[in-house]
């Protein structure tokens, strides 16, 4: 390994409240313990997304036992998890069980930046009775990350019902015209529901990311008057 | 005009119970005036779609006064409109205001093999209250044609909603990602609603034909027993 | 597993007629048996499609011995099979051997319903006289789904010769331009032969269930006069 | 026009905080025209999008001289604006002058919600010392709206240096590979910042929705504790 | 019009056997003009194809009443037609009347060089029998074009019945999934029939040359023994 | 395996003299063996394709020696190769060494019906003397088919040099932008070269069948006069 | 007009050697004059690119009379022109008399900056000779751009015969599968011929501006050693 | 292996200056140790792309032993490498740590013709001050090589800061609707800024060609005057 190959971006979180998050797909396992060894070495916790398990598991052990590795979302964290900050303001809604994988990427973020969310699963249209059973629940988080794939009905009723701020994020769930998540992505792109906005496919942590730009906000326009709100 | 371009298949309604319908894009005003004389020599009662307005105002003024033509879906009719057959068996169902032309196109297809549908507009799952305010009604038809563009939600609700016939017909309503229809079209082969089916974008004729395929089925049905249904 | 992963919609049933298929893909080994195990206690019968043969054998052996499993159209169905309902009226029509895999998915999710279909396999276009001599046979039959991959052209021929209902069903079958089925999808779609209508690419189960929504209303008309029909 | 082929939603405003918008693109004068006599009737203010200046040009003069109609951005708002809801809180910022159609459609529909924005056009990065001559300016507001196209570069140029909330709405301006804005919005679902969040291309409108989901929030914690901030 | 713009290939007709053509589109009037002076000059016949009726309006009288000009097929001839060459041994078969115009583009491209076709239009299979009337005549042609839109099936059920060399030109007629042609392209493509060749979609001029290239293999072949066919 | 599932075309070689060819992707172990057995007892020789080797290896050992297995082509033959039928009209010319798998195919496809081709390979434009000095001997046949594929410029400079039958195969050789070869089909298809044609992506078998539709043409014609000539 | 929409980056030219060049297209007439008069007011010589007749023809007289326009290449020149800076190192080289647009538009951006081209048309593969024959004189110069649309085979065939620098432009000549310059840019990424690079379709400015970016450092280099050559 | 198979180009470095490079992904092994061989007996160095580790591992020890591999960048080197020709005039820029392979195939590439880069690895935008705090040492270099993936914006804003060739290699780093690489390429295809130029995806090899096409010229330039700068 080259010592130029990497150059981690650690004032990031100084700079816009968001860690660096290592996409470990397509790093060496060499790249992916020499900047464990970075980050570790200025005692910064860190998130890894895209771990496949076979990935993790050649790992040095020394890293294997430090790290905090689950399977279903492809992610590993190190360091100490941080105190949950208050009471949860986001929930996180997924259409169907084959989506889990990127709800748990998503809540994994949100509680590495210590917001833990409400987790709302299995609730997708085809059975309305779901998610209309659940609204006056809903109604409560002025956050809603919406993860559905196939039709991704979902978000679209959603945002007909409630006015929180809707970030979805399709899934690649499906097959033949489902596309790997495209079908999904436009049919949230071109929804009949106003402002609902959108990450890239399975992005379940970009999800989150966004989900924690309007967190912080909330959470500092609680305690302070109009616009000096901006983190 | 050649005598031989043109080749009708005059015997199609023996056949299969659906006559040809006159597709006239692409068509010369020489051919679509061929086609008007070859039908009516025989007596037979026609149906013209994709026939936009200032085509249909080129067409020699003995035509166009024998023709019943419809703006809006871009159709002409040759010959007396039949008897209604019974009481209606068919839901059109469209999501918003823009699909009407092809929601009209769906109708005229109908009434001119005698069949009359019932007509529920802008019924879009944004607004749900819409369509689950008249959820019983609906109920009452077995054939139910949906029409929708964008992200095409309404086939998906409908469809978990009710045990009929769903015919879905995406429409090119939209901008962007919509992508003329395919982003309407994918939501609905993607459905995670079982048994929808799905025509071409913007077919409002072939969303008709097959309704009237079933509901020819279930007409004969009625009076009949088992297997001899077939029509 | 978090017992909050699935939210099993088992009233689908009463509420549309068809019973929730449980799609394995994406799904954990832990959240099948944990499905089944919620089926079994309410005594419902269960279809799960999409299960590949390796993730069938890694399910408990208390399961894989209850279970009906088929390797070819990687199906599985709980429970025992209901009685035929009466004689056929679906026919399984598939253009080539390689289309198998769906065709045998749409038969076990007609016959899991009680509904027995009769299959014309291998009858494809490129040898007209396999469809054209058995035509007669096919006139009987008020639905047809076909199945066909390649450049599908056994629908539309069929939709010229037969006023059944007709449900296609395209099918990744084929390399370079078929695209996973997207160029047998698209053909279809764009047929010239009036009202035949279409499933998601491969969907086996969703083109019997499309049949299924039909079939109800013809078995129920068959007692009963006029609209009062719908399910 | 018949009497069913509209069914305003609204109560939309109240149920979710927006207004219902008219998509004009696909409806007809009449349509039009009778969506704006029901909402006048009501005492409703409307905003009306995709209004091209020949559609605009022949409603009845009734119309016109009530309507406050802007041609850059297509849109028509009936009825009187409301007052500012107080400081600025959103800030516009678009990549070049060809993107200034969106910004104002985005502006506008701000606007007819009380929330005024403080626009940024034309700082693409390109020249990059025209956002990062901006920076500490644009770091005052807590939520942005970022329109640009051709490669949208401008959205992770801010992502990477802002914390605030990030509403990229991508533009068809380009040729080409452009592609009708959707190599813009590919770039910036893709992108490398984290958190960003995506609308369908050149919907201005849909940014503006998004944004007022946000603010509406945030106004309301600013004056009141945690949890209870949802609309 | 500078006198570099324009380096005309005029031994084409020396190396290949078949004259340079001169495609109009994205070509200036003095362009084109200047085209025509260079061929007459050389007394060389010229084909121009995509030559729309207004820009063939604008061009100088002169040209326009030596010109053999044809709004259907969007062709000019400039020069003498040659005496056909023996008795036809293409046969072009057209699927609807509404690919009128591609199959008179490839029309006059044969009669342009000596061979003329035998036609057969609007022959498509959703009415099987206007074919399968017509298959003895056509067994007789070692050479069919075969033109067809929508979902192409005509050229895959010819494929199956005779052994002729088939040449399948795609057309643009169609809407939605037909996406201007790309459906019948990719479905005859894909087709299940062996040996069926492609030209780009309403290229009925190349479809006409790759015609030609054969007959003069077979015309020259009648009279020569073996190898020595190659032309 | 049920005895339905399989409808071989046995007459095909009466009806348009190309034998049938069993597809082997997406058919079983069985399904391929009873193929190999109703062809024997048929005492018909049999080609299959798409073949890989590792389904080759799973064959039972007395269908194994009994067929002639080509790895590098898939290609299996049951049956013994007939005699040639004269000298080689048909030439295969190949863009680069990574074209031999679809080379080998057509090879094999063209010797399996008696017809022997002659070989150029690993002649790519990019070194373009590779092509230019055996010209002279490459336009001593009527009939080339053209292999290639990344650019695929290959049948363009060649459909300027000679005036044969000309049939371009492209390959999915290449990553990126070739995007399994779509890339060459569409260069091919777009050529400014007149009368190439195209088949689907590696289809050396259907490149092969077009060159037999002409191959026996022009065998024909050889020996008999004008129209008569179609087999 | 507000003041705000336009924020120019006049230093650009001495930033990056390449002054800003203003995209007409998506900017109103008001924005298009508000640009001129600044760049009028500092002195400084600008190029509009992609201004259509239309377009030009409503700017204020003032304007037009003093801008140097060209409808061909769609672009207008304000300022004086510089005078060329040493003999001729670019040549242009356009496959046909239809991408004669693109090659005036880098034409005239060279001549802007003083750098006069060497022109070559309509010298595409088709007619190989037209290349060949000016081989030697093509191979004098060090920077060539290689204009082409369809199949784009030039720049491939280029590519093998010269080592100059190839920055090749596709052009949105051709139809169907052309896809308006879609596979002309796919077939020359996807090339067989080593370091050809490509700019986006139809971007004769940006073709200009890469060959402007080696030109300077090759001129710089003629009076400077090693290193030092960057601009 | 037939002789036949293989055609190299053995004088293309003497033609244009740079080596034929061997594309290992579809040949065989036998293919590749045939060609080694050829190369091994004119005693010229070779370069193999795309060679996996799987694929190098099956060669014959003779061969692995006399190769020089590198499996990050899946290239073999045979032959000793050559002596630097001066000081560095490529600098290789590469937006993430993912990137390396691409830049490794690039540095490898340049090394074999005896130019040796420098690399400035993982500067990506997303973190602005990496590339802004290098920018003083960036200028120094006349030719750039920007490889990025997802989102691609490291090209814009390098365009945008220095006036060097900028050649960009988008790679497939991403997931969704980064597509492969494809929304890489088309951002940078449609920059912003001026005169950037692309290879193939992934294409590292690629890129480094372009940039010895330059750096030669540039080198040449040094010794001599104006026009006769062409290699």
């Amino acid at each position: 390994l080259s010592a130029d190959e990497v150059t981690l971006d650690f004032d990031r979180g100084v700079r816009i409240g968001l860690p660096e998050a290592i996409f470990a797909a397509g790093k060496s396992t060499a790249q992916l313990e020499h900047i464990l060894a970075l980050g570790e070495a200025r005692g910064q916790a860190m998130l890894i997304t895209r771990l496949e398990a076979d990935r993790f598991a050649v790992l040095a052990e020394a890293w294997r036992t430090r790290l905090d590795y689950c399977a279903v979302s492809r992610t590993a964290i190190l360091g100490d998890p941080p105190s949950p900050i208050g009471s949860s303001i986001v929930a996180l809604v997924a259409a169907g069980s084959s989506d889990l994988p990127v709800l748990r990427e998503a809540e994994r973020t949100l509680r590495h930046q210590g917001e833990v969310p409400t987790v709302f699963a299995d609730v997708g249209v085809a059975g309305l009775w779901r998610i209309t059973s659940r609204l006056e629940q809903l109604r409560g988080f002025p956050i809603v990350v919406a993860i559905a794939g196939m039709d991704a009905a979902l978000p679209t009723v959603l945002g007909g019902l409630i006015g929180a701020s809707i970030i979805a994020v399709p899934t690649s769930v499906g097959y033949g015209v489902a596309a790997g998540g495209h079908a999904a992505l436009n049919a949230i792109l071109a929804s009949c529901a106003p402002g609902i906005v959108v990450t890239n496919i399975d992005n379940g942590y970009g999800g989150a990311c966004a989900a924690l730009r309007i967190a912080r906000v909330i959470r500092a326009s609680q305690n302070r008057p109009d616009r000096s709100a901006a983190a």
